[in-house]
């Protein structure tokens, strides 16, 4: 990359509230990933107390390091609002209101019917020479200043969800005109293979090369990033595709999805296409399974219902898994798990059922580890059981539970593989498939 | 507070990974927060490169603006942690290998059976009159050097586990004795009453005084921190259990934790105690509320199993909601909630069921609309049905309502009262209790 070009940038996140912890600066990291990943080089982060001379010193000090600054925060009406008011120090330039803002603000309060609080005027004043940058989201516009040696300095607004937007529309694009180049984001998700093996596995694809590939580990997958960039938007889209092409060849079916989408919206999605139903039976996730594929909106198109069976008489009386059966395999066991699917699939009256089984912990028989959990899946060929022994705190062990059960049925639904264990070579679809 | 002896504190997050925004930075927030609660005024923070001339000069910078300068990050092994270099710069002193910790690590990878790498060594070195502080939790030592003049600086490790425990142990006491006092926090919990009212409410306690209250509203529900600080332990303790008193008092049956244990620990236990034993039956919860509570180890003492009802049908087979009550009264019912609690407790064989019914959004009928939500629990005595109207995006209405029905499982429990509607006063018990 010609360093000469390199986009270097600075972050303030202005308002002592961030100095007194009273929130986790997710502005700052969002900011900083999203620049990143266009090219820009992030050269440092403040946090700022809302004070008329700290703001100055902050924007002084990041003007002299870096190309652009973009401050988060400190737009709002009160007093304690000092944002624009120490940009237009540091600069030495005038604050002026803005007519046109002042009247968009006039307007806002008379459609409400509530009477517009003086102060308010504060958020139509723009820096002499600045462009204020619409806020669709709130009240306090954002702000773009260009000083005459290329210097920028972008104001956003601190709530996440209007400063997100705005960045979106102003800032990011600029980020990538300035890199001369387009840019194509791709975000692609994995599961059941863990993070260094896909390092492993992918390294050569995550030099610093163009497009760059970059995972981030998640709680139970993995995600990654693949950021491409050309002069020409086509190529930059082309070469995104390439790589794609093969790290979906690499990784076989433990790439769920190309697109970002959740695995609880690939299976909605594959079972919707299909004109398919689930239902669920959960010992040690208690419902996770059922709550998490309930997120997607128009799931009940496909999931019928499910059991919750902790103890040993419901599994019996909702599912219809024999005592005896319990009391000679053990609730935790692959036949339990079996007969658990298949009684829910049976009385619930869907074409598939997922059920799980397991010790979450700490609670467990000394004969059985804490972490040891069986996950079947049922369809009208007859059921399949997994075995997965996992570590970690109880909600850990019951997420991961939850995940494995989803990309079974995942796999189940696409025919693609359904991993016995937890190898990850399973997983990756190398292993020869075991027969059920 | 007598300003001379506020304790100024810097804070430094050290790591290029913070600047590329692979992390969002919640020791920063953690850090500032509890300083913040000891009554130190944290009054900067800055995130820094993996460079030795950058760290330096964070140093430097830092040390000229506050007593205490509290930096995370660039303890460990390789050549990218620069923390302990950087500082030795800063403040002009030698880096000397600690003989006790190098043999410490030696003896770490002695009993793992691991061949030590050469680099791991520089997590031995200390700042000249600098002491190193013990990591229990990973490898890297932290370390604490006091200058001549009474500044000290602390150096934390980056995983926040680690830093965690090694601030809990090192930086929190010292703060407290720096202030010359003992300090007391306690955590509070609040649900059915937004922040805004418990604000209200609580306003003549909420100043700049001695206790300190402070809320923070989380997704679902108000969380108060109390801060209670005395030179006698005992005062400390005694001013505490005073303003608690008070915020009883006032909020009533919407306070449902003074330790800071979660709602789900609270109805879990509550249950446990008296023996008793629940079932759920969810519809647009779909399972949320058995997970929920399910996360507390020991909740299958209690928690007997539960019934995801989607779809009408299986309303009807699981919980012997009648197909004709469903399509008579609708399935977002006070009727069918009310059908769904009595066949769960049932047919599942619990002393209180809990059932939920209700349109989480997008979808909806045009006559109903998204965020309304009922709420039945049954017990031996009968059912009371609740009734809300929620607003926002599907996933936090099904939040909501979880949150809604594990509350009323407990106020049945506990025998408190029922609030039939979204009304605050009735969550905060001032209103009369509506016969079931």
């Amino acid at each position: 990359m010609d360093e000469a070009r390199v986009l270097r940038v600075y972050l303030l996140s202005i308002g002592s509230e961030v100095l007194r912890g009273e929130l986790v600066d997710t502005n700052a990291a969002e900011l900083a990933r999203e620049l990143t990943l266009r090219g820009a080089q992030v050269v440092g982060h403040r946090a700022v107390a809302d004070q008329l001379e700290e703001v100055e010193a902050a924007f002084r000090d990041a003007l002299a390091r870096a190309r652009w600054v973009v401050a988060t925060g400190g737009l709002g009406p009160t007093l304690d609002d000092l944002t624009r008011e120490g940009l237009a120090r540091a600069v030495g330039r005038k604050l002026r209101t803005d007519p046109q803002a002042a009247q968009a603000l006039r307007d806002r309060y008379l459609r409400e019917g509530r009477p517009m609080p003086q102060e308010t005027l504060r958020q139509a004043q723009v820096v002499e020479g600045a462009d204020l940058l619409p806020n669709e989201e709130g009240t306090a516009p954002g702000m773009r200043l260009a000083l005459a040696d290329g210097r920028q300095v972008f104001l956003l607004p601190g709530p996440p969800r209007e400063m997100r937007a705005m960045a979106e529309r102003e800032l990011y694009p600029q980020a990538e005109r300035e890199a001369g180049k387009a840019v194509v984001v791709r975000t692609l998700r994995v599961t059941g293979v863990g993070e260094s093996l896909v390092d492993e596995i992918l390294a050569d694809l995550m030099g610093d090369t163009n497009p760059v590939l970059r995972p981030y580990a998640q709680e139970v997958e993995v995600r990654l990033t693949l950021v491409s960039s050309h002069p020409d938007p086509d190529k930059a889209k082309e070469k995104a595709q390439a790589v794609v092409a093969e790290v979906a060849r690499r990784l076989g079916p433990a790439l769920y999805s190309l697109d970002g989408r959740s695995l609880e919206e690939t299976v909605v999605e594959a079972l919707e296409e299909r004109h398919l139903t689930l239902a669920t039976a959960e010992s040690l996730t208690a419902g996770l399974v059922s709550a998490r594929l309930a997120q997607v909106p128009g799931a009940s198109r496909v999931l019928v219902g499910g059991a919750v069976v902790y103890h040993e008489r419901v599994k019996e009386d909702l599912l219809g898994v024999p005592l005896a059966l319990q009391g000679q395999a053990g609730v935790v066991s692959r036949e339990v798990a079996a007969a658990m699917a298949q009684g829910a699939r049976e009385r619930l009256g869907a074409d598939y059922a997922v059920a799980l089984t397991g010790w979450a912990g700490p609670d467990h028989p000394p004969q059985e580890p804490a972490g040891l959990v069986y996950v079947a899946v049922a369809d009208a060929h007859g059921v399949r059981v997994a075995r997965r022994q996992f570590t970690g705190p109880r909600n850990h062990v019951r997420l991961l539970a939850s995940q494995t059960a989803l990309d079974l049925v995942r796999r189940t639904v696409l025919g693609l593989p359904f991993p016995v264990t937890g190898d990850p070579r399973e997983a990756l679809g190398s292993a020869p498939e075991v027969a059920r």
